[in-house]
C-alpha cells in the first residue's frame, strides 16, 4: 500500500461531530471515514492558500474536465461538460432541485430504508415523502415492482429520488433495474434524481453504474449528482457536480441553485476537486481494499459470535447494514443499550424508513484496529441485550 | 507598515472573476481587493489542511467569541454569542431571511442606489422592491423622512433591507438617523435585515455604528449579517454571521438557513475567521490606511482634472461613488466608452437603481500605483467622451 489506512488518528475534540463523543465512547455513526484525505487534495489546497488570494471565482473548464476525466476512467462513463453544473453540496443541490422541480403538496417518491436527510429534503419544503419499500428477503432487498410502478403513476407523483448506491443498505442497483426503473420514471412524468455520492466506494471488482449511462430515457430525464464528499473523507470541502443532460430540466435547476446561492465554490473547492479526481484513483483503491477487508472482518465476526444477527450483503458504502429482527423490532433501544453499557455509537435503523426499526448500520471507515474493538463492544452490548 | 499594500499581484488567468478582463484592460468593478490577505488568515488555512481531516464539523464556542471579541474591539459593541448564526454568506442569508421572514408579494424596503444583489434577493423570491431613494444634495445622500415613513406604514411592507455602511455611496449612518430609522421601523413591524459587511472598511476615526446597538428597538427587530468577506478580502471563504437578539426571529431565521443547507461552514471558514478576527486588526488598520490614501488620491486627481465629475464624500467602504450628470445621465454609455478606448473597467450606477443611471462606482482597493493607472484612463476616457 502506498497510503496508511491503519494509522489511529485521535479526532476527539477537533470540533468533529462524529466523535463529539465521552472519552470512553467509539462512534461508528454518521457516514464520515476516521482516515485522512488524499495527501494530492492537501498539497492543493495548501498551495491555493499560498496564494493569499480568495475573492470570487469562476468555477474553471479544468474543473468540469477533470469530473469527465473520473467518471471516464472509473465508471466508464463520460459525461459531456456541457452538461455539469459546480454546487455546493449534494443535500443543498437535493433540497433546491426539490423545490424547483415539484410542486407544493406534491409526492415525492423514494425507496426506504434510505438515507435519513432525503426526508428533510422533502418535508422541508412542503412536499410528501411516498416511500416504495425495498423488500428484504434471503440477506438483500430488491424493489417491488407493483407497488413502484403504482406510485409512480400517481399523477402526484412528480419527483423521486434514487440512492444509486443506496445508503445504507449498501446495494448497487443491477443494470436491468435502472432501465426498467427509467423507463417507468419516464413514461410516468417523473423526473428522477439520482445520488451517486457513494458510487466510488465499491468492492474491488465491483463497479456501480451511473443512472444516467444506462438509457436515453434515463439520461433525459435524470438529474445526477456526484461529489468526492463521502469518497475522499472531504464532506466539509463544499463541493459537487450535478449532471443534467436534458438542456430545460438543466436550465431549471441551474435557476433553482444560482437563485438560492449553491453555485459558488469556496476558494478550496475547485483545486480540491481537481486533485482528487485527477490524482486521487490510487488512494480509492487502496481505500476500497481497506473497506472491503474491514467488511470481511465483520461479517465473518458476526456470523461466528452474533448468529441472530443478519449482515445484508452490500457491495457499496462503508456502512453495514444489520438486520436484528431475531433480537428486537426496536434497534433505538438496542443502540442505547450497546452505547450505555460498551460505550459503542451506531445509528439505529429507524430513521431511515421502512424495516429500519429492526435494523443497524454500522461504518466500518476505520483503521482495522478500531473496528475491532468497535466488534468487541458490538458483541459485549448484544449479550448483555435484554 | 508591517504588511505590503503596494505589491501588483498578477490575478490574470487565476480565475478570478474581476479580472477576466482583456490583456490590456485594469478592472476597478466588484468588491473585490488587489490586495492578498492577511497572512495570519493563510496560516491558519494551511494548518487546518495538514490535519488532513475535512469531515462534519460543528462551529465552536471559540467561533462566536472571536466574532464577539472583533465587534467589542473594533466598534465598541458586545454582541452575547448566543444571538449569533453562522451562515455561509451574507447574500445566501439575506436571500433565505426574505423567504422566511417576508411572504410572496409582500414589499421589500429598500433605499436606492443600493448594492446591485438586493433586488436579487428579493425578487428572485417573488417579492416586490419597494425604494425609499435616497436624496443627493452637496455632495452627500440623506433619507426623504416623509417617503420612508409613508413606505415602511404600507401594511404589504414587512422587510427592509439597510445597507450599513451603504454600497454604494460610501456613507456611514448617523447614530440618530439609525436611532430614528429603528423606531420607524418597529412601530410599522418592519423586520429590519442590516448587512453589516463594510462595517470594518472606514477612514481611520471614522468609525461605524451597528445597528442593533442603536436602541432596544433596533435590537429586538433585527437582523445584522457581519463578515470577514469584504474587510480582509476573502469572499471565497465563504463565512458570515447572523446576530439577531430577538429569541423569535433568531429561531424563525435558524430554521430557514438550516433547511436550506447555509449553516454548515467548509473547513477552512471557522479556522479563516477566527484568525481574522482575533490576529487581523492591525491588518485592517493598515488597509483602512491605505484605502483612505487611495481615496484621497482619487478625489485630489478628480477635483484638478476631471471637474465635471463630484465625488461623493463617504468614510466607508473602498468603493468610491462619482456624480457624472454634468456629462451624461446615462453612465452605462461612458463606461462603454471608457472600457473601449482606455480598458479600463468600472461600474456604471444604473444597476443600483435610484440615481444610479448618472454615477459610476470605481474600486479603490489596489496598490496606488495601479490607481495611478486608472485615473489616467478615467481621464483619457472622459475626455474623448462623446
Ligand atoms: C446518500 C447520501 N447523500 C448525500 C450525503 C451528504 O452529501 P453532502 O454532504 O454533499 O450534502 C450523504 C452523507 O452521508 C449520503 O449518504
Ligand atoms: C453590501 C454587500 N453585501 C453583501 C455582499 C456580498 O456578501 P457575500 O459574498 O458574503 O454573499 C457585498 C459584496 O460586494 C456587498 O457589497
Amino acid at each position: 500500500m502506498r497510503y496508511n489506512f491503519s494509522e489511529m488518528v485521535d479526532r476527539r475534540h477537533t470540533g468533529s461531530i462524529k466523535w463529539d463523543v465521552r472519552d470512553n465512547e467509539l462512534p461508528m455513526w454518521v457516514a464520515d471515514m476516521d482516515f485522512r484525505t488524499a495527501p494530492e487534495i492537501v498539497a492543493a489546497i495548501k498551495q491555493k492558500a499560498d496564494t493569499g488570494i480568495f475573492g470570487y471565482e469562476e468555477v474553471p473548464a479544468a474543473y468540469f474536465e477533470a469530473v469527465q476525466h473520473w467518471y471516464a476512467t472509473e465508471h466508464d462513463w463520460a459525461p459531456n461538460t456541457d452538461w455539469m453544473r459546480f454546487v455546493t453540496g449534494v443535500v443543498p443541490a437535493l433540497s433546491s432541485a426539490v423545490r424547483r422541480i415539484s410542486h407544493l403538496g406534491d409526492n415525492v417518491l423514494i425507496q426506504a430504508p434510505v438515507y435519513n436527510i432525503f426526508y428533510n429534503s422533502i418535508l422541508n419544503n412542503g412536499r410528501h415523502v411516498l416511500s416504495s419499500d425495498l423488500v428484504e428477503e434471503n440477506g438483500t432487498y430488491s424493489i417491488d415492482w407493483t407497488d413502484l410502478e403504482a406510485k409512480l403513476a400517481d399523477p402526484l407523483t412528480t419527483m423521486m429520488i434514487l440512492c444509486n448506491p443506496h445508503n445504507p443498505i449498501g446495494l448497487i442497483w443491477q443494470l436491468a433495474d435502472l432501465k426498467r426503473l427509467a423507463e417507468l420514471a419516464a413514461a410516468n412524468h417523473v423526473t428522477v434524481f439520482t445520488d451517486e455520492i457513494h458510487g466510488d466506494i465499491t468492492d474491488p471488482g465491483y463497479g456501480y453504474t451511473p443512472f444516467a449511462a444506462v438509457s436515453d430515457a434515463a439520461a433525459m430525464n435524470s438529474i445526477t449528482a456526484v461529489s468526492p464528499s463521502k469518497t475522499f473523507n472531504v464532506a466539509a470541502l463544499h463541493a459537487a457536480t450535478l449532471i443534467i443532460p436534458n438542456e430545460n430540466l438543466r436550465n431549471q435547476v441551474d435557476r433553482g441553485i444560482n437563485s438560492e446561492e449553491l453555485a459558488e465554490p469556496n476558494a478550496f473547492a475547485i483545486p480540491g476537486t481537481i486533485a482528487a479526481y485527477t490524482q486521487g484513483a490510487e488512494w480509492v483503491h487502496e481505500l476500497n481494499a481497506t473497506i472491503t477487508a474491514n467488511k470481511q472482518l465483520l461479517t465473518k465476526f458476526v456470523g461466528k459470535q452474533l448468529p441472530k444477527l443478519h449482515v445484508i450483503a452490500g457491495h457499496a458504502t462503508y456502512l453495514v447494514w444489520i438486520d436484528c429482527h431475531e433480537i428486537t423490532n426496536d434497534t433505538k433501544v438496542l443502540c442505547d443499550h450497546i452505547r450505555q453499557t460498551t460505550g459503542l455509537y451506531i445509528s439505529a435503523g429507524e430513521v431511515y424508513g421502512g424495516d429500519g426499526h429492526r435494523c443497524i448500520r454500522i461504518n466500518v471507515a476505520c483503521p482495522a484496529e478500531r473496528l475491532e474493538d468497535g466488534l468487541n463492544r458490538l458483541a459485549k452490548g448484544v449479550a448483555s441485550f435484554k
